[in-house]
This record gives C-alpha cells, structure tokens and sequence, in this order.
C-alpha cells in the first residue's frame, strides 16, 4: 500500500486515545474489580420499560425514517419542558437541540464557537473527553483549579484581570468527573457574572445532576445568565445505547450547530430518540426510577468512603460523594498512583490515577474510583486489596 | 446576550444548509407531489423484522450500555463476512469501522486524511452530503464530470497529467447521487490504477449498490487497490433510523477514525448496531426483503423513465435508472429548471435543480427526480404537472 499520508499519521502521532479506556481494556481481565471505569450500571438500566418503549414506536412506520437534524419533534418538546422547569424560564423548543450523546454536543459546539488558538478554560482535573474536543478544535487551554465547591473563580477572575480573555468556559457543575464536587450556588452566580461582564461562552456540562443522594442539585449556572449553554444527557439515567443528549442554547448557536451535524451524521435515530422521549414524558415512573438509581448509587458510594477512611485513615482525603458516579482520593503520604496502579493490578483492583486527568497539576497522589458498577461488598474488598498493594 | 461571538457569526455566513433539505421544507404541503426527497420508502422497511430483532436484543443488558468506539464486536464480524464476499479478499475485523450513518464515515475520514488546502477530486454534479465535509475541511475542491459510464477518468488524468496532485478522490460508484449512473469495470480498474500510482485515497461511497434492478452491480473499486476506502450504510436497504454505517479501510486508517470518533460521539448505539447484526446475519430473509425493494423500486423507476419519454419525447434525456433511487433528466430544449421550480411547485410537483449538485458546471437544464416513495399512477400524475408548468 502506497500512502500512509503525512496528514493521517501526524493524526496518530497527535491524538492520544483516552488513558480510561486503555486501561479498561487492561483490566477487563476478571480477577481485576476495576473501579477505573465511568459506566453506569447496566443492570439498573430500565430494561423492561425501553422494551416497552420500543415496541410502542415501532407501531409506527415513520420511526424508522430519517428524521431532522435538530432532533425527533416529540423529545424536543420533552425536553423543552423539562428544561423550561430546571432553568426556571420558558425554554422554547428552537432553543433545544438533540445530539448523539453530549460529548457531540461538546464536539459540535467547539467547532461551532471556537476558531483555531481561542483560549479556552477548563476545570483542572479535567473531563478528559472535553480535553481532547479542545485539544483537536486547535485551542489555547488554560486551567483553573477545582477545590471542595467547585471551579476556584478567584482564580478564574485573577486571569480575566490579567488581560487573558476566554471564548469559552468548561464546567462540569455537578458531581465532577473526575474531582466530584458540586459548584457552589455563590460561585454559580460569580461565574455567570463574569460570562456577562466579559461576554465568553460558559459550557455547563451536566450528565450527572439528577444523580443526586441527599439533596438536589442547585440551580443551574444557565439560570443566571443566558451565555450558559447547557449540556445533559440520558446515558446516566436511562441508558447510554440510546445517544441522546441534548445542549439548551440561543437559537443563533443551535442553527449553527444543526449545519454542522448534517455534515456531521445527517441526524440521529428517530428510534431511540422516541423511546428517550416515553420515558422523560413518563414521569411518575420516572421519578420511582431515578429514585431507585439514587438510593443504591448512594449506598454505593457510602460504602466506598467509608471503607476507604476505615483503611486508610488519614493517609488520604477523599470525597464525600452526595451524588453522581465518582469518588476522588487524595493521598496525603506522598503515594504516587500512578507508580503503584501496576502494583494494585497484580492484587486485582483498579482504578484511573489522577495524572489521567491533569491539566496544569500533576496529581500524582490522586486516584478517580468509580462506585456505580460495584455492590458494597465488593468495594470493601476493592478496597482492602488496595490496601495491601499499598503496604507492600 | 452579549456575545453571538464572531467564529459563529462568520459560521453561519459561511456555511449554507442543504438545498435539499431547504426545498424539502417547501414542499412538505400535502397537494404537492415532491420528487425532490432523497428517501427510501418507510412503507418498505422492515417494520416487523425489526422490531422482532429489538425484543431479542433487549433480552440481554449489555445492549443498554455503551459499546466500543469502532463498534459493536458482532455486527463488525457481519460486516466483515459481507465485505469479505463483496470484495473478494478476506477483510480482517480490524479493517471494518462502524459509523453513524456513512455520512459520518465522510466526515472522520476528511478530518484524518486530509489538511486544510489539500486537494480533493469530486465529481460533478457532486452528492451535496460530501461537498459540505470537504467544504468544511478547508480542501481545495477540483470536479471531474461523470458521463454514462460515471467518472470521466481520461479528465481525471488530464488533471494528474498537468501536475495536480489530490489527497482523496470522492465517488459514488453506483447509480450516483444525483446522476444516477454507475460507473464501468474499465473505468474503475482506471481509477484503482491511477491511486496506486499516485498514492491518493479513493473513497468509494456505496450506499445504493446493493439496489440493482437488472444486474448486480460491478465489483467494486476496492477490490482493485488497497487505496480505496469502501463506505456502505443499512439506510437504504433496512432503516435509516438504524444510523448504521460504515468503512472498509486499512487497520491504520481506522485507529486515525477511532481517536476521532471518540472525541465526537464516543461510540454508537449497542441496540441499533445488534438490530443490524441480527438483520444482516439472517441472510435469507434478507434476500427476500431485498428482492422486494429491488423489484418494487425497479418497477417505479421504470414508471418514471418511461412517462417522462412519453410526455416530453426528445425534449428530455434521462437516464436509464437501473438502480438506485434517482433519475437525472436533462431538458434539449433550454428549460431552465431553477427558474422551473416555484411554478412547477404551484402545478403541484417538485424535484431538485441540477443547480443544486453543481459544482463546476452549472447543470440548469438538469433535474434529479426521486422514485422511491412514490408509486407509479403518482409519478405519472407528477409528471403530467410537470409538463403542464414546462407548456405555460
């Protein structure tokens, strides 16, 4: 074969795949309880309710066509409705658009906002799936740190008064992933406020806000300026094989981003965007379910810091985890995680180190341990196997 | 707001929604006959089979989670099997990408292969689909005409003979898009010749092969070299709402699609890609299905080629519609078909100006006609108005 093109290999030379899912691949080995992954659990996914679902649209011939680029019409007025509720203003429909899951909203949206060397500012750890968007979108990254509630604003505002001036803002509000704190509704309202004063786009990231354990969320960062586009998704909720998420934007943001989705894919699944739609619009047995996903994701995670300060004591510092798929640990005894993640292997536990996500900060004492997928006895003996692969 | 920011004011300047889908928004009045779409026909899809294959596939959970980025493993070990048969090699899994849609596959192989101001060789008239991904890449666009035999690969050598030297040839190899001829054996050994020679990519875009209506379809180009990229898709054959597409292309070139593809989307849907698995697998029904559309297709292309001779005599050429879904009619006598188009639509009838695929001719006595969705006593009733709006 004749032609490997320079394009194509400076790609592969440039893009480096996920770190997470390298390391999935290393630990699906089945003596490995893996707290490296990001995934729901599968068998709390609705499973008799999508079948349901299904076989309802599918009485109907029209699911099986092509459908608009901006999204099948019944889940946009869904969405619309449960958005106007959450951001507490009338959203309307044109202002909703349906993606393949949020990470193309957070594709399509950077093509859409950013021009090449636009500076961009993220949360530091990041979201390493917004990193790479950033990273191949061309633009200049800063961090600002993330500390107990969320993005440091003083640090955000130091910058802005350093001249720096961002397009664009990234912000996992709730739940972090990975650093699983909640932005704090004082911070919100700062944030927001400097989006007006300086007139950059904020992008609130928020798959996991319904995933809350002892109390809701705060109002969202859109509500308080409309230079929040805001960004969810079902995978956490419903199930991820449906790829709907959606972003909540003006309309003069969405239009540009249904152009770039019909060269993107055209549209995507009348299908599964129907069986998204019954479900968000079933909302008695919506909130029995999403119920159900927050007690056992809580006592999940419960049992996971529990354990961990049990073992550990004050050698590390980790988070509370009220909510969403994530708990983030700091070593305060100088453990490099990432120098003892083989170690942790060979005792068969895993778990991402926080160099996976690092921006600016190396976090090498840090570690992301994902609590969804394991039942409690499992993540103390996750646990006590990290312990000894630490005593070594 | 404060900030429409520049980047997506000159985005929207910049970029021009489909002409298609604009018209189609026109002419979706009910006493408007529309030959102007470019869909299959939804009465025809599988509806059954279909949602039979969605009850089994969500018998088992893992179809709720995410997949891998490449695809879910059994419908790349179809494909793979498909492919195989179709090329007459053995294609390794590793070689077959699952895409969203083949669109998407256009759009992760213009991202991997080609750098802004690259050379890309389109034919013309050109599917829009493809012009718009190349068009967003910043590549320099150069046409090749397609006469009956498809691409015109003495111009093409021309071309390479005054020293021009593209990155990628784009083609629709079977009955085109909007052309609806298929290109030779010759000119396809031609073409396979002058990539090996030259070290460009061929990407063989091939959604409409398998709708042959006299005889199967010539090898195709991929069989020729390993420099051509095979795309293919179930939107024309099974259901669109599938969103399963994909590319045949070397094991380099799908790592270059996957780095991407997570980025943009993460992966596709389990339960959609199991449903074309499961549909793909069951090869005698599928046979049969395909019998039928090939058979209920042919007889409405024959319909509308055949009204069209009667009704306009030597004042139009079309051509044959042996496969696929368009049929291309070039007025002799100066018919202006832009200009044609509001009062054709007041008779009742609408299609798409050749204007509307032009990239550099400008094809204004041309229009492309769909068939699929309309049976024949339609067509003719359609083109009884048409050539009342041509006579005033």
């Amino acid at each position: 074969m004749s032609s490997i093109t320079p394009p194509l290999a400076r790609r592969l030379d440039g893009l480096q795949s996920s770190a997470i899912r390298d390391l999935l691949k290393l630990t699906a080995r089945g003596d490995v309880i893996s707290l490296a992954g990001g995934l729901p659990d599968q068998q709390l996914m609705p499973r008799d309710r999508i079948a349901l679902a299904a076989e309802a649209a599918l009485l109907d011939h029209s699911k099986l066509q092509y459908t608009e680029s901006a999204g099948w019409g019944p889940l946009r007025e869904v969405l619309s409705a449960r958005e106007s509720a959450r951001l507490g203003r009338s959203v309307p429909v044109d202002e909703v658009f349906v993606t393949h899951g949020s990470q193309q909203a957070l594709s399509l949206l950077s093509e859409v906002l950013l021009d090449p060397g636009a500076l961009v500012v993220i949360e530091d750890p990041a979201y390493v799936g917004a990193l790479q968007v950033f990273r191949a979108a061309g633009a200049r990254i800063v961090a600002v740190p993330i500390d107990a509630e969320g993005m440091r604003i003083d640090a955000l505002t130091e910058l802005l008064d350093r001249g720096e001036r961002p397009a664009l803002v990234h912000t996992v509000s709730n739940f972090h992933n990975p650093r699983g704190v909640t932005m704090s509704p004082d911070r919100r309202r700062g944030l927001a406020e400097l989006a007006d004063r300086y007139g950059f786009w904020v992008i609130e990231d928020d798959p996991y806000g319904e995933l809350w354990f002892d109390r809701p969320s705060p109002e969202p960062i859109a509500s308080h300026s409309p230079n929040v586009i805001r960004l969810s998704s079902v995978s956490k909720t419903l199930a991820p094989t449906l790829r709907v998420g959606w972003l909540v934007a003006p309309n003069a943001v969405c239009r540009g981003v249904e152009l770039l989705k019909q060269g993107a894919d055209l549209c995507g699944s009348a299908l599964t965007q129907q069986i998204a739609a019954d479900l968000l619009a079933d909302t008695d047995w919506l909130a029995t379910h999403v119920d159900r996903l927050r007690r056992v994701y809580g006592e999940r995670a419960r049992a996971l810091v529990g354990v961990l300060r049990d073992r550990f004591g004050d050698r590390v510092v980790s988070t509370d985890a009220s909510g969403g798929m994530f708990v983030w640990v700091d070593f305060t005894d100088g453990t490099d995680t990432t120098e003892l993640l083989p170690r942790a292997i060979e005792h068969g536990v895993a778990y991402v180190p926080g160099s996976a996500f690092a921006v600016a900060t190396a976090y090498r004492n840090s570690m992301r341990m994902c609590f969804t997928t394991s039942e409690s006895a499992t993540l103390f003996e996750a646990v006590d196997r990290l312990a000894r692969a630490v005593g070594e």
